[in-house]
C-alpha cells in the first residue's frame, strides 16, 4: 500500500481528520440502522458478509492498524475480537473461515455497537493529538477511511442479497420499519421511490470515436488512490469507439427475447455451462410476473424500469450481450483512455439520487454526442484481467494483502455505481470481480474496433 | 395417529386444557428466554433448526391443526407464515426447504413472538369451548401440546450446537446475559452447576439377568402416546442382561485410551469411515486441554466428570464401546421388556436436576443390584432400526406424516434424557435418529447374551 | 464365519474339492468371456466393480487366505496385488479407495488371468494333499468358493449397468460380439432369447395365509451357510399372509400409470426426496420408446414383458408399491417362516432358464394356492434391517470383517435372483443392500397382516 | 478460425498433404502404440481424456468437417460416433459429457483403430482430389493435421497422468510391455533414459535486456497458425529483463527448502487456498524417498535432475517462485517481443532429444549471454490472461467454437514443451490453462522491470 496522500498537518489537519472519521462512521450505521438484530447474522452464500460482521470488520481495521500502533496504552475492547473479524490477513493469524461468518451469532449486534463506540472514542483521542503521529499513520488513516466506505458498498449489496434470499423477501427502505426508514430518508435525502416517474425517452445509443495513440494509466490526480491504481504507465491503443451511456433494461430485454439466454454462440464456454446448469435466464433479482418483469430492489419488488440501465448481470452475460450486439466490451485501458478524453471527471449530482441504491436512467435531454454515466451508475464490466499493473510492488506488512493476492483470475469493473461513496467513483478506480458474480451494481458499456 | 386418549369432557376439561397449553406454552418462551434475537436464526447444520424456526413452527402446528379447523372465524396471523413455519408436511404445500431455514432472518424475533401472542389469545377463545368440539379436537390438541414439549428438547440440543459453534461459544446459562440467566435460575429452580460437587465412587457396573419368554411391546399404560408406539404385539425373547447403569464418561475414556477410536475392528464399517472422514476421537463437545478433558455444556465449557453418563456419542461409537467392553447393545425390545421387568415407571424426583441440561452421575448410595438411570437421563442407543410395529397404519391426512414416513435408515433410541420433557419419559417411547447423529444427549447402556 | 460344514475327509475329499473349485473358477471366466478388455476396466459408479477387479480379487482370496496360509513355500504372484485387489480387509493393512477401482488401468487384463491361472496351478497343488490339512482348511477353502460365488453375481450386475451407461449401451450377449457369445451359448445352454414366447396370462396373485406361532430362524439344513445365518433362534410371529408370485412388470407400470412416482403419501420420506432429486419415473433400466417401454437388459434394450417379475427397484419403490396396493413387505422372519411352512426348498429346473440373466414369467399353468418364485428369480425385499442375529459372534481375524462390520443401515432381500448361482439360493439366506440400490436384480412379494 | 495459409495448389500439393497427412496420423498411433487397450479406456481426472477417445476424436474431426463436406457419397464409419467423440462443439449437436469419457469402454480400441483406417482410406481418396476441392478445403485441411497435432501433446500429458494414478505405476517407455517399447525406442530414435549422464554445472542464470518500444505481437511469418494468434497488434513496452534460461528443478527447490510451500506471503491467495486444501509440497510427480526426490516420468520414477527445468507447476506456484526470487513472470507480449528480440525462431536440434518427454538441461557449454530454452523445452507461464487479442473475431460455424469460447479465466503459456510437436513450437504461439494445471510441462522463466 503506497497511497498518494496530501496529509494533513496541524491542528487543522487533526480536525479534518475528526470530522471525516465520524462521517464515515455514521454512515456506515446510517446504512444498517433500516436492520433488524436478525438480519446482521445471516450469511446466505459466500460472498455476502453479515452486516454484524462489516459493522465490526472495519472497526477492527481501525483497532488493529491505529489504535495497537500507535495508541499509547490502547486495550482491545475484546481479546477474541480479532479471531472473529480479521478478514483475510494471513499476516494477523487465524480467523473465523469466509464460509462460517453466518455462525457468529455472538457477539451480539448490541457489543458489536458498543465495540464501535469503544473503538471511535479511542480514535477521537489518537486522532486530537494526530499531528505529532508519523507521516504513516496518515497513509494508513487514509486507508482505513477508504476501506471503511468500500463496506459501505458492500453492505448495501449484501444487504440487498440477504433480504432477497429471504423467503419473505422483506423491502429495505420500507417495511417492516417504515419509522425508521423514514427517519433515514429525511437525514440522507432519499425521496420516495416513484416508478412512473420514469422518462419514456432516452438519449439514442451512439458509438464515440476515440482516437488512437499512446494514453498514461494510473492515478493521475491528487488525493487518495489505493495501490493498484499506482504505477502509472503508458499504452499504446488503436482508434476505437465507445457507447455513450449504458445498455438499459429494454436493450438486455431485447437479448432475452431474442433467445440470447438460449444460443450458445454468444457465450463463453465456462459462462454458457455456467448459465444452462444455474437456469439462468435473466440478470438477478429479476421476477417474472403476469403483469411483467419486475426486479427485487432495496425497495422491495419493483417493475422493471426500461429505460434505467441494466444491472446484477454476470461478465459472461455483459459479454454474451456485446457479442449479440455486434459490439464488444472495452478493455479496462480503452474505458480509462475514453473517460480522460471525454472529461467525466465527477459523478457530480447525480449521485444523491442514485444513493436510492437503484441505477437512474439518463435524462432524456443529455445530449446523445456526449459520453454519459461514467461515474457512479453501475461498475462496467471490462475485457481486461485484474492483473498487477507492470511495476506494481505489494507493501511489506499485513497491508501488502491489501490488494495485490488478489491479482489472478478476476476482472477489472470500472466506473462506481449507484452504491460506491462518491470519492470513490474516480477514473483510475479499478473494482474487480469474478466472472460469475451478479450480487453488485454491474452493467455493461459497449464498445467497438474501428476497422482500418 | 391414533393417539390413546382419555379426553376431557366438561368445563374442567376446558379448564385442563388451558392450563397445560398455557404451561407448555411458557416453557418454550422460557427455554429462549436466555437467547438474544441473534442466537434465534442461525442454523449451523441441516439437523439443526434455528429456535425461533421453532418457536414459529410449534405455533403454526395450533393454527393449521386447531385454529384453521376449528376456530369459527380465524384470520390467520400472516398468509406467509404457512410457507415459512410448515416443517416437513407435504400435504400442506410447498415450503422453505430445510437447508434454508437459516434464510429466515424475517420476520424477526419479536414478530415470532407476537404471532405466539396471537394463537395463543385465539386458542385461549377455542380451549374456553373445548367440551363443545368433537373428539377428533382433543386428539389433535392433545398432539400439539406433545409436538411442542418434543421441540422443546429440541430446541435444548439446538441451542447448545448453535453456541457451540459460534466462535466464542457462549455460555446458555450464565453469560452474556447473567441477569436474564438468574431470572431463569429462580423460576425453575435452576442451582448453580458445581462440578466440584461430582461424587467420586459410584455403584459398581453389574450386569442383571432378564429372564426369557414372550413380552408384550408398545404402549399399554393410559394416557397419550404417539402412533408408533401403538400396535401392542408380543415377541419372544431370548433370556439376556441390562447393565445397571449408563456407561461413564470415565469407562468411555478408558475405551478412548484403550485406542478405541484407532481399532476398526470395534467398529461398523460405515462407521469407522465417518470417524476417519471427520477425525473423530471423542464425543462431540469434548475439547482436550492442558488440564485435561473438558466438555462443552449449556454452561458452557466444563471439566468432564467421570462420573456422569457419557453423552453425545453416535451410534457408531456405542456400537464400538460395547464391542470393546465384550458386551453389546440391547435391542428396544429387550430394552422395553427389561424396563417393564425393573419396574422403570417414573423418572421421579432426578428431572429437576437434569433440567440443568447435564446428565448427572448416579448417587453413590444407588443399589447395585436394581436397575437405574433408565428414564430421562441419556436417550440409549439400540441395535434396532426404527422400523413400524407390526400392523402400525398411517393416519390419514397430513398428521399421517408426523411419524411414519420416517421409518427405514434410523435406529430407535428409549428412555428419554436430561432435556426431555417428564412426560415424555416413559417406557414405549420410540425416539429415532440416524447412526450418525451426536448431538442430542445420546448414552450407552450394555447388554449381553445368555450364553445356553 | 462359523460355517457349518460337512467337510469332505479323505481322497474323495480332495477330489471333491479339486472338481468343484475348477467348476467354480471357469463359471466366473466364462462370464467374463464376452467381455472386451476395455470393459474390464471401468467403474461408472462407486457400487460397481471393475470386471477385472473381481476376476482378481476372487484369486486375492485364495492366495491370501490358503495359498500363503497353507502353501508350504508359496511365492505370491505379484507383490502389489494385495494392495490392488483387497475388497475391505483392513486386517490386511492399506488398499486401493474403492472410489478408484477404476483407474486400476494395470495390470491388464491378460495379467490377471495369468494371475489366476498361476493361483489356479497352485491350489491344484495344494488340493491334492488337501486331507493332510487341518480341519481350518475346509472351513476357508468352503468360503472361497462361496466367495467367488457371490461375485459371479456381482459380476452379472455390474456388467449389466457398465454396458448400460456406456454410451452405446451395447448387448452383452449378442453383439458386437456375436462369437464369443455362440459359444458361450451353446457351452452354457443359453438359447436366444425370444421375447414373442412370454405367456399373455399369469395365474392371479392371491395372499396366502400363514399362521401364527412360533418360528425358528436361521440355517437348519446341512451344508454351507455364512455366519450371518447362524445363531438359530426363535421367533414369534403374528398370522400374516404372503403373495403366491412376484409382483410383474405390468402390476408395477399400473401403479407408475397410476401416478405412483408423483404422490409422496406412498413413500418414504427419505426415498422421496431421493426420488425427485434423481427424477426417477421408472424401474432402473427401463426407456420409453414411442412404441412402448423397454429395459435394458444382459441382451441389449428389450420389450417390456408385462408378465415378467418387476426388477432393479430400489426398497422405497418396493415399500411405495405395496403401500399403493394396501398391502406391506414382509419381515425377513415372515419371509424365511412361509418358505418354510410353503416348502419352498429348492429353485428347480427353472434355473437354467434364469441363467439368461432375466427374471421370466410364472408359467401359466401354475397353481395359484401354491407359493412360487420364492428362490431365484429377484431378491426380494423386506421389511427388515440387516442386524446381527441375537447371539451372532464375529469370527477372529480378517474373516471376522467379512459380514459384521455391515450389519447397520442395510436391509435383508431374500430369495435369491435370476443371477444368484444355485448354491446360494436357499431359504436363510440373508442378502443385504442399502435402500436406494437398483442395479440388482431385486423385486416385489406383498404381504398383509390379518386383522384379528 | 482463419489460418493463414500457403496452400499447396497442384499435384503436387495433394502429395503433399497426403504425406503430411500420413506422417501425422501414424505419428498419433505411435503416440499409443506402448499402451495396452485396458490403458485407453481410463479417465483419472475431467481435464484428462482417455487415449481411446483421443484417437477417436481426431478421427471424428476429419470425418466431420473434411469428409462429410468435400467427401461425396462418404458414409460415416458408425452413426453415434459423432455423439461419442465430439469434444465441445454445441453447433453439432449432443455429446457426451465431458465427465463421463471414461464410460466409453465400447468401441474397443481395435474398433476405434479400424474407424482410423476406414476415415484414412477416405481421406486418402479426397487427398488425390485435392486441387479440385475449394480454397476452404485447405483451410481446414491444415486445422485437422494441427489440432491432431494438439492432441499428441494431450495424449502425451494425459498417457503421463493416467499412468501416475495407476497404483501400480508403470512407465510408459520400459516396462511391462518392454518390447513394444523397445520397437517403438528404434523406430522413434529414443534413446535410453540415463540420469547419470546429466551435467552437473549449469551456465548461469542471467538477466538480459529488452529495450522498450512499440513491438508488433502476432503471427507475422510464413505457414500456418491459430486465429488467436492472428489479428497483429502494436504494444508499447517498457525496457525490462528476461533470463537466459527455464528456473532449474535445483532452483526450485530451494524455494522449497526455504518454506516457499508455507510463506502465504509469495503466494496469490487462490493458490494459498488451494495449495493448503490439496496439501500441495512440491510439483506434480514428485516423490520424496528416503534417497532423496524422484519424478514420476513416461520412463517410470526417476531421479530428480537439479539441472534440468522445474515442470508441472501451476500458474501460482511459478508466481510463488517468482515473488520468491525478487522477480516476476513476464507477460506474453514481453515474452513474445523478447523472443523476437533474441532471434528465437526454431527450436532446433534439441527437439528429439525432448521426445524422450522430459525437459533437458541446458548444457554447460550455452553461452550465458543469450536466451536459451524459449521454445520446445516447457510451457512458460506468462502474467497475462488469455484474452482476445483487439481485433479478434470468432470465425462462423461449428470451427468458431475452436478457440473464442474459452478467452476468460485462463492464462496464457508460451514457447511450446518436450512433448509439443516442433511445428507448434513457434513465437506467436498462445497456449492456455487455468492457473491450478499442473499436469502439461509447465514451467518458470523470470522477468523483471527496470526500475527507471
Amino acid at each position: 500500500m503506497n497511497p498518494v496522500l496530501s496529509a494533513p498537518a496541524s491542528s487543522a489537519a487533526a480536525t479534518a481528520w475528526t470530522g471525516r472519521y465520524q462521517a464515515v462512521r455514521q454512515q456506515t450505521e446510517a446504512l444498517c440502522a433500516p436492520l433488524l438484530p436478525e438480519d446482521t447474522v445471516v450469511q446466505p452464500m459466500l460472498d455476502v458478509s453479515p452486516p454484524k460482521w462489516h459493522l465490526a470488520h472495519t472497526t477492527w481495521f481501525f483497532e488493529t492498524f491505529l489504535l495497537k500502533e500507535y495508541g499509547a496504552g490502547y486495550q482491545v475492547f475484546h481479546p477474541d475480537y480479532a479471531y472473529l473479524f480479521n478478514s483475510y490477513y494471513n499476516s494477523l493469524g487465524s480467523r473465523v473461515n469466509r464460509a462460517d461468518r453466518g455462525t457468529i451469532s455472538r457477539p451480539p449486534l448490541a457489543d458489536v455497537l458498543a465495540y464501535r463506540a469503544y473503538v471511535d472514542q479511542a480514535m477521537a483521542g489518537l486522532l486530537a493529538q494526530a499531528e505529532e503521529l508519523p507521516a504513516a499513520f496518515a497513509e494508513v488513516m487514509e486507508l482505513g477511511l477508504q476501506h471503511e466506505q468500500q463496506h459501505q458498498e458492500l453492505l448495501a449489496t449484501d444487504i440487498k442479497y440477504i433480504l432477497s434470499t429471504s423467503p419473505l423477501a422483506p423491502a429495505y427502505l420500507s417495511e417492516p420499519s417504515k419509522g425508521k426508514s423514514e427517519e433515514l430518508t429525511e437525514r440522507q435525502g432519499i425521496a420516495d421511490y416513484n416508478v412512473q416517474q420514469l422518462p419514456s425517452t432516452l438519449p439514442e445509443a451512439r458509438f464515440l470515436p476515440v482516437p488512437g495513440g499512446i494514453y498514461r494509466i494510473g492515478f493521475q490526480e491528487r488525493g487518495f488512490c489505493f495501490d493498484n491504481e499506482l504505477a502509472v504507465h503508458e499504452v499504446l491503443l488503436a482508434p476505437f469507439e465507445l457507447q455513450n451511456r449504458l445498455v438499459t433494461n429494454g436493450e438486455y430485454l431485447a437479448f432475452m427475447e431474442a433467445g440470447g439466454y438460449r444460443d450458445f454462440r454468444y457465450w463463453m464456454g465456462e459462462g454458457w455451462d455456467l448459465a444452462q446448469r444455474e437456469g439462468w435466464e435473466a440478470p438477478l433479482y429479476w421476477v417474472k410476473q403476469p403483469e411483467g418483469w419486475f426486479r427485487f430492489t432495496h425497495h422491495g419488488l419493483q417493475p422493471l424500469s426500461l429505460a434505467a440501465p441494466v444491472t446484477h448481470i454476470s461478465f459472461y452475460e455483459a459479454d454474451a450481450y456485446a457479442n449479440w450486439a455486434g459490439a464488444r466490451l472495452p478493455t479496462e485501458q480503452e474505458w480509462e483512455a475514453a473517460a480522460r478524453y471525454f472529461g467525466a471527471g465527477t459523478r457530480g449530482g447525480t449521485w444523491v439520487e442514485s444513493q436510492r441504491f437503484d441505477p437512474q436512467p439518463l435524462p432524456a435531454s443529455a445530449d446523445p454526442a456526449s459520453c454519459h454515466q461514467l461515474l457512479g451508475d453501475c461498475w462496467e464490466w471490462t475485457y481486461s484481467a485484474y492483473h498487477a499493473y507492470p511495476g506494481y510492488q505489494r507493501a511489506a506488512g499485513a497491508l501488502g494483502e491489501y490488494n495485490g493476492k488478489f491479482m489472478v483470475n478476476q476482472l477489472v469493473l470500472r466506473g462506481g455505481s449507484c452504491a460506491t461513496p462518491e470519492s470513490h467513483a474516480r477514473i483510475s478506480y479499478r473494482n474487480f470481480f469474478h466472472a460469475d458474480k451478479r450480487w453488485q451494481f454491474t452493467g455493461i458499456r459497449l464498445a467497438r474496433s474501428v476497422n482500418r
